[in-house]
């Protein structure tokens, strides 16, 4: 069950970090995580601790029954944290009654959340090298490469198709390294407990937030951050950024790709991008999942800024909102990312068309200004910045 | 696999409604439709159709593998019919090549949408007839109720509990009304073909097309409507606009139950609403999806209607993201109409906390004006308002 | 002062419509028309009433000074009160205690946004029929022109230039029609009073209520509607889908006016479109226009659509964001409509280039292939749809 | 003229930052810096540039009329670079020629945009840092003052007003911060020429760009950056986080403040957030600016995210869009920032109030739950949290 359109919109990697199965695990990581720290400070004993942190298998739960479950409890972590009582009950009944001790909601999905995003972004940062080593690739092939520079949509001068590239690499190599600073931001462990004072933990709250966070391998934030959202935002701008900068190539390869243009084209495979009516069709199918990316993302970031203004301690409505509308971002930045990987090193190039047009141009206006403006030669100077662009780009690769 | 937050904010009705199997079946009853309807008008042989509508069955299908294999077509509808020649050609072999003759992927999935948006929303309309019941019901015990009214979050003189349910009813009745007419411009067959020229059929595309709004019990429209999308999206409008109206409900509910006011608030229910940390918790987990719902569903919006300007005749992005946004938007809706309907018949109502309001509000301002703006009696004029207001409604109802 | 870029994305006629002077007018007008409505029901004196009215001109007042005493008044309508009840008690005393007697900011503002909505609309109507008819007349000139088809940006097959043009006019001319619809729901009157619940005019609401209606020419709502969004959204909806149809015509025109397309582009005119560096550049800047606003307009609408949950019987917040995108969305959409109404009686047509592309497509695939899908011929059936189209939207318009 | 509701959404510095009079005298700065550089680089006369340079002052220019005529040209910068040759060439015919050279309207537009940009971050961060003082020095004064803690709008448990003004205080420090490396990235000299290429300047571009971008104190881009939109849209992207981290300060106060909390509530001033119509209102318009700029803003950024794939060298549509949008960004964080300085140093509270909604918490559960939940002296617990928060805090401002 699920929705049906993001077989071709989203990518299975990303629809099963958000399934059912993997969002259980990773909540039983946190739990697991929690009851190791608190045994580790004194707060929990060391029994309940080893008996809670033994059960935190997904195997051991019915993860789909348990998001069933949330929709009347209102909440995913309620019916996790039941069956996760009930269980270790099993074996320890004492130790059930440390479970998720002194933690809420909150603290266990935000934690989650960081775990799965933190996984989501190793598969969208290996794409976009992908993409810019092919981008480069490309740009030290054609640094000289004339073709017209389109402005408004219609011919302007002429420049190279290297400087192109380069331009379409530049905003993805930075991306990619402003991407660290907002990870670094973002990824963190969560834990305030009932209303971020984490006051059940007596004064060992910190000492368990850092053992915790160590023992996942996230950040240690200053405080728990269940209504100070915006490092977590922060992340979101930046996805949202590059799904920007993606649809920024994937428009100009479908403009470029057109029948009557035909300068650069996406390489057609079988099974891929075929019309269930014209056999003779060939779809830019990595374009159009970028694009579609470059249309959603833009408000799922509106909808994450919206829902900032938690109310207190926390929101009732806002927070909600911002799960459903995170997995969905990262959902659309990975499909683009994913297509776009696919499809840039197999980037099919007619230089010839790219003159042919050029010569068009020139004949289309007169002979000073064919000079001025067509003259092939400009791809020269144009070559001559993306030399230099590129260099420095392939420094910061 | 899916999104496992929709657990809380969709729900199981439309998540399925939009799932795997419930897609298929539309897509099927298109293709069986489209068949008879070919048969009927002599452009196909009588015994293909029989062979294809036999076959139209979804239990022979492997539904979730069609929509696997969308991921890699970059459509839904290449797989199906690809499934579909397949397993027809096994009993029939000529029949094979009637298969989703003359039609086009987006005739089969835009009119598999319209065949499930109906069904989903008869549930909402259901919902939302609950919901005004339940409100005309308690506007009509609390007609002369005095209740503080409240402008910019601050007390402002009185008004009825009677007369502020009138004002929560009314947009809904509207807007049920308003859906009647949207349903009927968007519930369409689509028919067009490859470019919405119906080229294939001959002169039989009209006819054909007729018939199969008959059979699948959908509108005719006047031409394919590919890249006409403006009826279609009227229609998310109205479903947008209903959010909206139900967001004010929800907002006004939770604003009212707070703790420090206590004049109305959502009755509270075994596994609803706890908390996993603090037992006394009661959380009205009705407004928090309705407002969740209320911050999100305009951003789908935004989204449809930025992807109208669908690129000559099929869109490169902007119709795929059109169909993924509309599925959101409609278990967006769903998520709010059915916690609001579960809801509203239940609200407790607190009339002396309402009335102790209103004395504070008057001891807190000088005589005159507590006599003014802040005597109990002024119910007694916004009870006749409401009054009237509300004969006309339950009339509308 | 105001925003530099708005004019060349907005209008002069809309940025004035909503300028301080008109605004200032507008609300004039409703107060001398409650005045008037107010004596005549004998709830204020019938002199005070006069001298209110007489004194209600426009050219009396500082508009900019009000505007600008908004800001720290948090409200329009302050000190707009202010200055009219001092100008009134320069020449009648008593009559200023009467001056906007029982109403309140929302009920002068929503009314002249009425006013001033209602004359924008007279505008862009008249756009969007200069439009209809501008594309019609292309359509009949053009019904059997062949021309290439393309689906997903890709050549499809040959449909005619004219089933094209009518695909364009479908959507206005249905639009035309809702637009009246959501209208007589959007435009109507506002007064409530403090609460909303009319309470200084005795029993006499209603009737004030009604008298103004017919003296501004509003329609008479069934209840204030400080609260109740819904028809006055609907009317922004009908505005926003109206902006995606526009910027579907923009987008194909745009499309169709590349150097490498040349099919069908904006006429030039001097001193339009030019570049500040380029003296051989023709920018589509009709296109342009209508394409921002289509980028643009869905925002305001999301922002409409999440301002409805106002909380109680005036928002904090909500309301007033409510203002300010009202005026841009029909800032926006006057801006698209006019763009366009000046641009698509002009369109130049290029039928050969539509005819050298139908056979370089030919050329690029099989015989069989070129036979079946890029056949010139094709356009004649294309041309017979667009036929039985063209008369009914014709009647229609 | 302009938009009436931006008199109280906006502020008066934003609306006169983004003028025609503020705007035309920036581009001015642009073009001066243009010609210097390019005579110090020997690409044109130096006499040239002395009476260019010597031109460029707005008061030469009709600022109200090159913004009129930029409706029909479609550009700021076609009327301004005609206006500039023609002032121009009236003291110096030769001169003439040399203005604008090899430079095109995006150049002088985006470096305009980037000058206004800078001075009105002043202003914001100016704003910011009152705020965060404002909230720090509270914070210091009530570390350990009880109050209650509200989860999805319920009462929870105990924390301290302290730790509630804290989490207040600390995304607008780290906001701040991320401010800077923004800035930094966005706020550089635009100077590519037509197409990006710097191509009519020989190989002296970049050092021509280095000299601008000295001269007008803005940052040096490693490239022309008019289709490369990462930087530029990061900046607002913090802009719209920042707008969110001040919404949730507004909502708090806006719900602490309700007359029935009574908890916290903004300073009422004379002639400050009055009614119309009710003169015991006392509206709180500083939280009322700031929440429906945390409404407004997300959709800027949608609009602006949504902006990004520009079209080959220049968009058609996306860019111009751009400039509208990041205008009106600006002028709703501004409008935040503004109210919330000064509102925030004038909070009043209420600590008794606080005390009294923990007592009667404590009274509505059992006796155990009570001590558990609603003990005062959990404050204590969160005035530690908040006291070492509150350092680091103080040491990063």
């Amino acid at each position: 069950m699920g929705n049906v359109f993001e077989g071709f919109l989203s990518t299975p990697e990303v629809m099963e970090a958000f399934g059912d199965r993997a969002f259980v695990a990773a909540m039983l990581r946190f739990e697991a995580a929690l009851a190791n720290a608190q045994a580790d400070a004194g707060v929990i004993p060391e029994s309940a601790a080893r008996s809670i942190a033994d059960t935190c298998k997904v195997e051991l739960f019915d993860a789909a029954k348990i998001v069933r479950e949330s929709a009347r409890a209102g909440s995913l972590s309620v019916p996790l944290v039941n069956s996760l009582k009930e269980t270790v009950g099993l074996f320890n009944r004492e130790a059930s009654a440390w479970v998720h001790f002194g933690s809420v909601s909150q603290d266990v999905i935000d934690t989650a959340m960081a775990l799965i995003t933190r996984d989501v972004l190793v598969l969208i940062e290996a794409d976009l090298h992908t993409c810019v080593n092919a981008i480069l690739a490309l740009a030290e092939q054609h640094l000289d490469t004339p073709m017209l520079a389109r402005t408004l949509m219609q011919p302007a001068s002429v420049t190279s198709f290297g400087l192109k590239c380069v331009n379409w690499a530049a905003p993805l190599v930075r991306g990619l390294r402003r991407l660290q600073a907002a990870k670094a931001g973002a990824l963190k462990v969560q834990l305030g407990g009932g209303i971020g004072t984490l006051a059940r933990m007596g004064n060992k709250g910190p000492q368990i937030t850092a053992h915790m966070a160590e023992a996942l391998g996230l950040g240690l934030p200053r405080a728990p951050w269940h209504t100070q959202r915006d490092e977590w935002i922060a992340l979101a701008c930046e996805l949202g950024l590059m799904a920007g900068s993606l649809g920024k190539i994937a428009k100009d390869v479908s403009l470029l790709g057109q029948f009557e243009v035909g300068e650069v084209w996406e390489r057609h495979e079988p099974g891929r991008g075929a019309s269930s009516d014209m056999p003779h069709k060939n779809n830019p199918v990595a374009s159009m999942a970028a694009l579609a990316a470059a249309q959603r993302v833009p408000q799922r970031l509106a909808a994450l800024l919206a829902s900032m203004p938690h109310e207190h301690e926390r929101a009732l409505g806002g927070w909600q909102a911002e799960l459903a509308e995170w997995s969905q971002l990262l959902m659309s930045v990975h499909a683009s990312s994913k297509a776009m990987a696919q499809a840039l090193p197999f980037l099919v190039v007619d230089t010839a068309r790219m003159r042919s047009h050029i010569d068009a141009a020139a004949r289309s206006v007169d002979k000073d200004s064919a000079k001025t403006w067509f003259d092939p030669a400009l791809a020269l100077g144009a070559g001559q910045l993306a030399r230099d662009y590129l260099g420095a780009l392939q420094r910061a690769e």
